[in-house]
This record gives C-alpha cells, sequence and structure tokens, in this order.
C-alpha cells in the first residue's frame, strides 16, 4: 500500500506492507488531514520514524465509518484502566510516538480507540474530530463559562477551532490574529476578533488566554492579555526551547495550563450539529500519491488544512 | 534617621528624613530581615530606589507590636474594595515598588496593612511573618491535601519555609536540595529529604512540584518530577529570561502556578503555635549602620537569613 512516510530525514511517498492488524482493528483510510505536527516531524523536531499522519477518516473491516483516537495505552495502568490512555507513559500515539499514522492507504489502531462517524457528518468534516477534540480538551482543563472573558491568539486552524469550542460555551471569546480573511471566518460565527496589531491596547482584560499561534511572541503578548491570577493555556506545541519571563507569571500569579489531547465524543457532537465552522478551514485536497506536494502545500505561509486522499 | 538605601546604582546607609506618615500609621523598626529581593534590587534589577527592605517587626505610635503587609493599595478598586490589594494595579509595596522600605529606623504603611504581634511570638521570629505568608500563599493558589505528594525544590530559607507550611497540611513532602546542613532542618521536623544529584531517580512520582531554588535548572527537575498533569508552583522570582521547553508543559498538560505573597494572619498563627521552626533560618544579624556589610553577607553562599537591628 501507498504511505507518506518520514524516515532517514526524508519525506517520501513509499510502497509497504499493509498493516498486519495484530489483534488491533484494520481502518482503510477515506481521507486524512494534515497537522503542523506532522510539518515539524518532517523537520526531524520530535524523533519520530514511520507514516505520517494522525488525523482521518476512515472504514473498519465491518463497514462502518469511524474516526479514531490516537493514543494507544498499555491497557494496564492504572490510567488505562480509568479509561483515560492520554497519559499513559507505555502509551504509542498515531504517527506522532511509536505507531504508524494515518497518511496511508491503511492503519490499525485498539478497536477500543475507534468511534463510529454520525452519518450526518461529511468525510471533510470528521477529519476535523482529532484537532476539534484537541480545542474541546481546554474546557477539561480551565473552567469556562459564560462570565468567563476569554482571548485567543493565532488565527490558524487550530485557533479558529478553540475560538468557536469556547464561544460554544457562552463565554465572550475574542480572537486576535494578523489576517483578515482568516479572521472573518470567526465573525462570521459572532464571534469578536481583533487584528495582532491591536491587541496591545486590551491590556490585563482577560481572565484566560488561549496561545495558539505557535509563536513565542505569542506567549508574551498572552501575559500582557491577562488580569492578575488569569489562566493562560498552552495549546500549540512547538520545538525547542522558549524564553519567558517567568518573574512575571510570580508577581502576576498566573497560571500555565498545557493542554493536548481532547476527547472526541464532543467534538463528535458539535460537528453533527453544525456548531462548528470545518468547511472553511479547508484550503487544498491532494491525492496520497501526490503527498510531498501536500506536505510542501501544508507549510506554505497563510494555508489551512491540507486533506489526503488515498 | 538611618536608613539602607538603594540609589543611583549604589547601596548605602544614609541619613534621611523620618516618614511624615501623612495619614498612614507611623512605625519604629525594631528588627528587619534581609530577603533575596533585596539583593536583585541592589543588582539594579527591579528599577526601584529608595530605602530597601519589607519584612519586619515593629512598634506603632500607640505601642503596639506590629508586622505589616507590604502591599498598599490604591483603596477604591474592586480588588481593594474586596479586600485584597495584592493586585492591585496603582498598588505600591514596601521596599520594592513606589514605596520606602523596611530597612530603616522608621517606615509609615496604611494602618490597615498592620496587624498585631501576639508575644509569644519574639521579634525575631515575628520578622518571618512575611516570607512565611509567602510560603502559606501557596495553599491560596493550589489546593493540597494530605495525599498529595510534594516536592520541594530548593533548600534555602524559603524552600525551607515552603516545605514546613506544606507540611501542616499533612501531605507527604520530600525537600530537595545540595545542602545537608540545611536540609537537616527540614528533617528535624519530620520532613523527608533528598540530596539534588538523587532526585531525578524520582522522576513522575509527584503530584505538586515547588521551584524555590531561583535556579533556572530547577524548573527543569521540576517538571521531570511531575507526572502528567501535575502542578509546578513557581514561587521564586529571579531575574531575566528563563528558557523552557513549553512542549513539556502541553504534552504532559502540567500547571505552571505563579505564587507571590500571602496573608499574615495564618503565618503569624503557625508562628504562635511554634509549627514553624525559623529559629534555625537566621544566619546572621547586623547593626542598621552596618548594614552594607549584612547586604554583603546576605549574598554569600550557604548564608539563610541576615537580620538588621536599627
Amino acid at each position: 500500500m501507498k504511505a507518506l512516510r518520514y524516515q532517514n530525514q526524508e519525506v517520501s511517498v513509499a510502497e509497504i506492507d499493509r498493516p498486519i492488524a495484530n489483534g488491533e482493528a484494520l481502518v482503510r483510510v477515506t481521507l486524512s488531514g494534515i497537522c503542523n505536527t506532522d510539518l515539524e516531524i518532517a523537520r526531524g523536531y520530535a524523533g519520530f520514524e514511520g507514516t505520517l499522519g494522525h488525523e482521518f477518516v476512515g472504514v473498519d473491516e465491518g463497514g462502518q465509518r469511524v474516526v479514531g483516537e490516537i493514543n494507544a495505552g498499555c491497557g494496564l495502568c492504572d490510567l488505562c484502566r480509568a479509561g483515560d490512555s492520554r497519559h499513559c507513559p507505555s502509551r504509542t500515539v498515531l504517527g506522532i510516538v511509536g505507531r504508524d499514522g494515518a497518511h496511508a492507504e491503511f492503519l490499525q489502531l485498539p478497536a477500543v480507540n475507534l468511534l463510529p462517524a454520525p452519518p450526518e457528518i461529511s468525510d471533510e468534516h470528521a477529519v476535523f474530530t482529532e484537532p476539534l477534540a484537541a480545542a474541546c480538551g481546554i474546557l477539561e482543563r480551565v473552567s469556562i463559562t459564560n462570565e468567563t472573558k476569554v482571548a485567543v491568539i493565532g488565527d490558524g486552524k487550530l485557533g479558529l477551532l478553540c475560538a468557536q469550542v469556547i464561544a460554544t460555551t457562552g463565554a465572550p471569546v475574542m480572537l486576535i490574529g494578523k489576517h483578515p480573511n482568516k479572521l472573518h471566518i470567526a465573525e462570521r460565527r459572532g464571534i469578536e476578533t481583533l487584528l495582532l496589531e491591536e491587541a496591545k491596547r486590551r491590556a490585563r482584560e482577560f481572565d484566560v488566554v488561549v496561545e495558539a499561534s505557535g509563536s513565542p511572541g505569542g506567549f508574551d503578548l498572552a501575559l500582557d492579555l491577562l488580569h492578575p491570577r488569569g489562566v493562560l493555556v498552552l495549546k500549540s506545541t512547538f520545538h525547542g526551547l522558549t524564553e519567558i519571563n517567568s518573574a512575571r507569571i510570580v508577581v502576576d500569579e498566573i497560571s500555565v495550563v498545557g493542554s493536548r489531547c481532547g476527547r472526541f465524543a464532543p467534538a463528535l457532537e458539535l460537528l453533527r450539529a453544525g456548531k462548528i465552522d470545518v468547511e472553511n478551514l479547508i484550503s487544498d485536497e491532494f491525492t496520497l500519491a501526490d503527498g510531498l506536494r501536500a506536505m510542501d502545500r501544508a507549510a506554505q505561509s497563510g494555508v489551512m488544512k491540507v486533506l489526503l486522499r488515498p
């Protein structure tokens, strides 16, 4: 089968054996999405080698359309037994840690990781379940009510998903970014927006700020926007060391809260109910055979989600 | 009157006018303590000029022995009206922001900032009320029960106070440091200790880690010691930028919680009840006239609290 792989410091579309499944479920991938994490891995930043990709929709061997949670736990530790393998210390992660990923004709995952994709959700939308779940994960980590003043920094696909998810709580949300055309996607959903160069004027106005720009400057801006005892949610993983002014965290008693993966069920429910615009986050679609061009395209400035069809 | 001042990039014992009080309370200082923050200010790091010092015990004009909370709010903003001026945006802070400090014969503070020092507490112990309150402030920021596994990094005076305060909750506390003689102070209070070079073996064992070493390496060690979704309490303010691996905060979903000043009442109660060993944290005492030598002594490696007597 075809697979988009990172190996020996090189990305290529390779012909490899189908997964053997080996007690796990075999999924025929119908569509996958390129995430910034794939680009980071392709730059050699994450120490992963194998098939890239962790955002997908597919069909299992029973003919069921499925999406799949990406953390595969040991099944034996306390965390796994409590039903949450996201922090299992021996976990593998689809296309990220020790497990071939979704940019391929087939993938394998533990059956317990798969969820049926409701028929109301198209493949093009269902492929957003994983990044949307990651945005929903913020609500597992921070208490947000309709009185919480929230700012989201970054108008890329992650920021747009975060802003829309938080808006479903009724909280007043402000999305901050550089691109009027991207901010416009949020505006059409009733979300207030602000250009980055205006943001400094809103110093100390927010209870919660989500850093979803992935740029080190986003961290400093977030500290500016928060009032004392505010909460900075770190959503983007970016490679390397970030310089932070830790004295500001102490003096203003800020909480910096890391947030990674979320549960799929709430994300599927939001997609089913049509509460999130993902349609306008799609920039392009390529065939899997054209995976190299797709990766190049995804890395271009201003481009949002690039999809791959096996 | 005599005062230990930082002015024109120089520390000196100067002869200046007594404070006019001007609607505030006038306090004759009987003893003050040198904090690492004083040393940072004396290195020009904090942008403060004036009389140094914010840890004191003294006598007010009515003859009452008093200690004093160091943040003086505007009295008008929502925070001040709610009775907590610690984050008032227009606050002054004794010997730190816009207000002459405690290393002097007299100081002034709003009357509302003063608390009577119970007679059971000697001057030498009452002078620890402010740093002990800062340690107690951790309990305002993080939920700690007798089941919370806590590590404190740093066996200086701040770390020793933090470890002792947290131990009063019944939580199992491990104090990590470099100096057997300092760790011994905690051991005598029934607190488990660990030498820094052994600490790496305890990776991912702790729910809460308090960084009180003030060294950038402390941040990385804290991340190592925490299990996923653990809480890193940042207690020491140190100057400049810290390099952090923010991806680890995201991947392990760590919360980094800044903690600065605490309330005085719980600290006074702990001192009154003899629950905290501060006696063994005193390294030396100098007269205020000898303030320069006292500052030099406080800056020496291994030295803990240096007191100044006007």
